[in-house]
């Protein structure tokens, strides 16, 4: 088993600390994103998307897209659970996870990619070709950062986690997109954001966090 | 239990399809969205984002996005699987399904979002307030559209569905992207995509795709 990696990306680190949370590791391959390593034909004939992270399987099966490479680890390491434990659960920690994704994360790569110079003719990620940067999109991207800064801190002056009492893969997929958002799209979490602050400080603590 | 369902659009269809496939129903309220019935306070009270579907359980919490309302069906009556039946399998279908969702909708919603002038200010869905259209994403929406369908004509050259030989959501995804694509979005199938005309035929003859 082997994961296509790339340290400094958030959707790899999401993967990483997962596998971290479960005590999973095994061989790991960097790429340089910004380099375009990732659209090299040798990892493109592995992956034609060239996304990241990907894992390929012991019988050669490339598996691309965090959430599926999570729920592969999630189904042959169950303990702990990170994806819920019965229907309500599971189906409550996916809406929080893809919130965070959706609201936050990809907020913050439209603010990202639009606005740094070296993904100008890049504006998406993987092997889609040439894509024109577009600076009102990193705008937007911007505003939807902070948007979502302040929901999720109103949210969780009500739960110690982003989806309940539980970590979860929906704190994984927060911190990753949080961290990408003050760093590569340098929107910075407000000051006032008191619960969102506590709950940072407690998810960056975790040892996974490091991964 | 009752979908928050709106006939029309995408995503919702994709829950009222699975739920067919599996032969669930339940208590069903309609929402215009262009209309913009799905921001009205009383549904932002149970569904703070606004987005649709949402699934309401019996004990009154409710449940937003698609994936996460078909996980809910998934674990509570998993006959027929549509989400994998082993680890490899569901990691499969999970990335499959993602990248019909990341290549096919997303594009064709910001093709739409970005160009219908009823949503001139609303190039976000849900309750994200006043959000400019863009008229440059709904360029690249179009080519990231016509893009997949070349992509998908080439997958489908060597499986009979999306994520293998096998039905599941990743074909649901796919099938629910490309009408809306078509629709909505404007950007026909080509007549060369032989392969993914074979598939569409088949899947949209099943009684589910009328959901």
């Amino acid at each position: 088993m082997k994961l296509y990696d790339s340290q400094g990306a958030p959707n790899p680190r999401r993967v990483r600390m997962f596998m971290a949370e479960k005590g999973i590791s095994c061989e790991n391959q960097q790429f340089n994103i910004v380099k375009g390593e990732n659209l090299d034909p040798a990892f493109l004939a592995k992956s034609p998307r060239g996304m990241l992270p990907a894992l390929e399987l012991d019988d050669g099966t490339v598996i691309d897209e965090t959430i599926a490479i999570c729920r592969y680890f999630e189904e042959t390491q169950p303990e702990p659970p990170l994806m819920g434990t019965d229907p309500k659960s599971k189906a409550i920690i996916t809406s929080r996870e893809r919130q965070m994704e959706f609201d936050g994360l990809l907020s913050a790569a439209d603010a990202f990619r639009n606005s740094f110079p070296g993904f100008a003719k890049r504006g998406l990620g993987g092997s889609v070709g040439s894509v024109e940067a577009i600076p009102a999109l990193a705008e937007r991207g911007k505003a939807m950062v902070s948007r979502f800064y302040e929901n999720l801190d109103k949210q969780l002056a009500n739960s110690t986690y982003v989806a309940g009492d539980e970590f979860s893969i929906a704190d994984i997929t927060a911190l990753c997109s949080i961290d990408f958002a003050q760093g590569a799209a340098r929107v910075p979490m407000p000051e006032s954001c008191k619960n969102l602050r506590r709950w940072y400080d407690a998810v960056s603590a975790r040892p996974s966090a490091k991964a």
